[in-house]
């Protein structure tokens, strides 16, 4: 199944591409049981979602839905950076004996065909095309070997990261945190569709020209360390989400350096997951501007 | 008001201390509209709850409730290091130009009288004292001379931290991050009773002894200038946390080293906010376990 959050007419829903296209409205079915596609993994809803799915025609069209983040409020996104070996070294960084985890929040994130934001702040948006990892059932201490059982579905992830703000001091968290820098999409694309552990393609493209390539199994610590490793100290639940890292080919470490401007279309392609395309904008907000 | 959210009889729910003493059930009496302190706080309801307040007996008296976090899911926390210069010159960190920000998330945290737990990962768990400022209106870009109109109140929190996990990397998320290592409470004490910018001091004590002492007008960023650069990148919604950072003291640079060990009684208190309290246990589930 390809499940995803969406916006419709002013009303928050979330549900699944049907068999034909189009999209069935698993919010509006579920009602109250499941508000969000969150609670619904936390019920563990797979195979009543199968049925719906299977069962019905579909509600909307794709296009007149405005994605959403495939989960619009995770209680966590751990990311991981420096995890593959071409992108560490292009970042003159040492090798770390441990992933290297910083944190992304809610706010920072858009879907799927959403601008997103250049800052006032700084010019300096550069793209990180990421594989997403959704949690889909709880646990603390998990073995690499129980890790896929863990896992609800994959996504796409553009890790948008303001750089000279990374910059501020040791801690990436300003940087990689900005409203509107992340994207998160377009769907995530349960685990029985994707055999654990297959090599899969990532490419990111920005207007078309491919800044990134890389497959799954380049990554420095793979997806069962990284369950492992952050379900040691946190207990991971439904929702999560886990950035696995970014290949090599990042814009600021080009020479001359490359950011995402104003117009510019950003892609992050994974095989069998889906292709995430984002637009790029100037911030058209007063810069003084209070919520 | 001091407000604060607890459990009673397997029932989460959220109140304020009434002015005889006692806690008066807010959660109860605002039903669904208000079913967290957080939506509370998004509804910016405080004249509604200081009339709730102040015209009704308490409804439970404070030794029958278990203290939650404050915010038990905020869908931010904050935290802010290196900024008192004793701790930076301990920690033997370079001066900032910028507050160092991390992230704690929600499984790390527990309430006031609640055990925090000693990995058995590892036994570095050091305390960190600190004043945390809880968001009460929404804001991005919020300039210093407005910034504590976006505020809430004030709790007491301590930082805990898994040292030995937290230089795994030069990101510091894992070390601090482990469940039930972060004390937020005991309550929060809202901005009305506290004039902007008073000085308070802050004391944390191991077993009664005193480790740090400091006062909030030597942080090195200021509460105004906190709000003001995180807001810069972030919008801050209501029920976000920010961790002003931790004097000087902490254990892990003590000679010889001290640690929270099993038994020990932790202390954080704020002049005119509280004091936090919380026993140290080993951890005693299954390293295995998985939830």
């Amino acid at each position: 199944m390809r499940l995803l959050s969406f916006e419709h007419g002013g009303r928050v829903s979330w549900g699944v591409i049907g068999e034909r296209g189009g999209i069935i409205d698993l919010g509006a079915l579920t009602g109250r049981r499941f508000p969000t596609l969150r609670s619904a993994l936390e019920a563990n809803a797979f195979n009543e979602l199968t049925a719906l799915a299977s069962a019905r025609n579909a509600d909307l069209p794709v296009d007149d839905i405005r994605f959403l983040p495939v989960i619009p409020e995770p209680q966590k996104i751990f990311c991981v950076g420096l995890n593959y070996e071409a992108h560490r070294v292009e970042a003159n960084r040492p090798k770390t004996g441990h992933p290297a985890i910083f944190v992304r929040t809610a706010t920072s994130q858009v879907g799927h065909n959403e601008n997103l934001v250049v800052p006032t702040e700084s010019p300096s948006l550069d793209y990180e095309g990421e594989l997403a990892i959704v949690i889909g059932k709880a646990g603390r201490r998990i073995n690499e070997s129980d890790a896929w059982s863990h896992i609800a579905g994959y996504a796409a992830y553009n890790d948008g990261s303001v750089r000279e703000w990374q910059q501020h001091t040791t801690q990436w968290t300003s940087g990689k945190n900005f409203d509107a820098t992340g994207a998160f999409g377009p769907w995530l694309v349960t685990r029985d569709e994707i055999e654990d552990g297959a090599e899969l393609s990532l490419v990111t493209r920005l207007n078309g020209v491919e800044m990134q390539r890389a497959t799954t199994h380049m990554m420095i610590f793979d997806i069962p360390s990284l369950i492992s490793y952050a379900s040691a100290f946190a207990t991971l639940v439904p929702g999560d989400v886990i950035l696995t890292g970014t290949p090599g080919g990042v814009g600021f470490k080009r020479q001359p350096p490359v950011f995402m401007r104003p117009g510019d279309l950003v892609e992050v392609e994974i095989e069998r997951v889906g292709t995430l395309k984002n637009r790029v904008v100037a911030e058209s907000i007063n810069p003084t501007k209070v919520v």
